[in-house]
């Protein structure tokens, strides 16, 4: 691993106090040893130097909530929901997440891993360094194992980190009862993904799972060494947010829905608000409190919620976009949370930083201020992306 | 220039008649020679060929509203918009558009030419093959001509269709009275302008010109050879709409607030109704009554708006997005309103459609049908884009 000295940055976000003008890193094996001022920076000899030329520099982007496994293609469906068709009717022609899981399960491990490796090179290439991965469209043990294994292999072949989440509880699998599926989830989908998925996540929600299934399949996955996150509040408000701060979840997410209540809960409890604001967007709902949330001291993250039904969004820029103009947020924080909120959500405390002894992930943007991000939504302002210390993505 | 055949189109949009499956296009001398089914397609013999895998076209972009020629950086002020701070505040501190003709009045001929040509390329390499651009930052005659000569200068660079717009009547000039500048727009700004500019166009709004003033600039314009376009409906019912119906303006723009009646009267006189969603956005406003103008009647375009204050937007597909999801019009709406609308708006007959005898501007989307545009909106999915017959880009 080489030795990587960026100069030249004029607009250095460390996410540790504030922005440093005219600035300089240091990543040593990997590891980022100077972040600072030009003045006080190590000398150039021996390491590889990339002049920035006065553009602004970022921690790379942490994706903390995707589902970018998955086979077929839904964009007929998206089309005639934007056409108005309803949710009902589309089920009845065999849409919605089924249609999914059917493509899915009939795809081989290598499809499935060609498809999510293109969908992460997307990523990495538009500034993407760390990328959680959930299952939930197998909803069998065979296919969701089959899942969580891509998962791992698309963070080993792209040299990303990548945290796996169990999902089968994303809905109830096909021709079964809900307590079938259930007692199937806990007794024998739960302890065959323990040691491949680092987290269970269960989408508590009207018609889907209810706070007590949802609490019972948690236990469950502790007792397999799997920590919870849980879809909470997307749709409706339906006692997720609680059930996350009750058993000291890792996250909560979606959060549409969220009350002051769930805010002050969350927050207690040390649960990171991580939000979904391209789902809300495609599903024309209203985004999730975020200002609310961030000021009741909740750790906020923003994510893509990659996926082929609510929110097939490949970059976190436009994410950004939304969270400030439609979430709220401030420029400030809608990059903290893309950056270091995720890496918090994540457990990743060496992510999402510029600092010494982080890992070091940077994205250098086409741009003298990380603001052009939002303000330039249709602009991809990835100059170089720095995985590790190393330069991954040559031209952008 | 030279023959090229599109051959294993997957999904052609023609904008005449339903899309045709397994397609093949023949562009000659730049012109469509021929365009459906490949069973009837020509030889390939004495012809460039591009196999297209099966991927969908469709006509280039024809972008029929925006402002891309100006110098300064405002991201700082959106920062501070977005985090609250009102517009009053931001004016009396310098920003807003009075610091974008600051910034635009201070530089060279060059130096704008430089940043609309880098502005422009964006646009090209994401599919935009026909662009008309305002002038409205100078406000004065000298720095406006600077702009409409900047304006024909990138078409000619680039080699892409520009048409021009004076916007004198963008805002009032600092330092002179209302009733001045209006003077100096009709005896000096408009005449000076004539053989440089296609249309002139007026902001009619609360503020800024009224429906008399609007009326009187724009019949001084046509005694000049510039027909009119209005900048109708953005923020308030001004009265805009009406205006262009009476005077029969080639297009009224933006329309955010347009009613029933105005889309009526648009209809009956053939005025082109120009959306700009991706300023209704970033305004964090409502989008126009888009499917009610398309029902009326209308001939409805959408467009970037590209401008520094309230839509930098270098994209038109991240527009087609906005305008399925928040505007409502269909995806096939959509998509012919970014193209084939535009083209009707710009007067420009033979763009924006794929039919024997139309202009060969065409963009090869790296997906199997273009509702992938609006249903991954962070994905720049340019496979190729095909300018008068020619390749112009080579990789995305």
């Amino acid at each position: 691993m080489s030795s990587l000295l960026l100069t030249g940055i004029g607009h250095l976000t460390t996410n540790d106090g504030d922005p440093v003008r005219d600035a300089v890193v240091a990543i040593d094996e990997g590891l980022i040893t100077y972040a600072g001022p030009a003045a006080d920076a190590p000398e150039t000899e021996g390491r590889e130097v990339l002049d920035c030329g006065g553009r602004a520099v970022i921690p790379g982007f942490v994706d903390a909530h995707t589902h970018l496994v998955f086979a077929g293609d839904r964009s007929d469906e998206f089309r005639r929901k934007m056409a108005g068709e309803g949710y009902q009717e589309i089920a009845r022609s065999g849409g919605g997440i089924q249609a999914t899981v059917r493509a899915t399960r009939a795809a081989s491990e290598e499809e499935l891993l060609d498809l999510a490796t293109e969908r992460v090179r997307r990523m990495i290439a538009t500034g993407t360094t760390t990328v959680e991965i959930k299952s939930g469209y197998g909803l069998d043990t065979e296919t969701e194992l089959r899942l969580l294994r891509v998962a791992r292999r698309v963070g080993e072949e792209l040299g990303i980190t990548v945290r796996t989440t169990f999902l089968g509880a994303h809905t109830v699998a096909p021709d079964l009862t809900r307590e079938r599926y259930v007692e199937l989830l806990v007794d024998e989908m739960i302890p065959a993904a323990a040691g491949l998925a680092d987290y269970c996540d269960v989408f508590v929600e009207k018609g889907v799972f209810s706070v007590d299934e949802a609490r019972h399949i948690l236990h469950a996955a502790s007792e397999h060494g799997m920590k919870a996150r849980i879809h909470a509040e997307q749709l409706t408000r339906s006692g997720g947010a609680a059930l996350a701060a009750e058993i000291g979840a890792v996250s909560a997410d979606h959060l549409d829905h969220a009350t002051p209540d769930d805010a002050a809960a969350l927050a207690e409890a040390g649960v990171a608000a991580v939000l979904c604001p391209g789902a809300s967007y495609m599903l024309r709902g209203s985004q999730a409190p975020g200002p609310m949330l961030w000021d009741a001291g909740c750790t906020v993250a923003i994510t893509t919620d990659c996926n082929p039904g609510t929110s097939f969004f490949e970059s976190m820029a436009p994410i950004v976009s939304l969270a400030v103009v439609q979430t709220g947020l401030t420029v400030e924080q809608a990059i903290w949370a893309a950056t270091r909120g995720g890496a918090l959500a994540l457990e990743l405390p060496d992510r999402g930083l510029v600092t010494e002894g982080g890992v070091g992930d940077l994205v250098v943007l086409d741009a003298p201020d990380p603001a052009h991000i939002p303000y330039r939504p249709a602009t991809d302002l990835t100059w170089r992306v720095i995985r590790s210390g190393s330069v991954v993505d040559g031209e952008s």
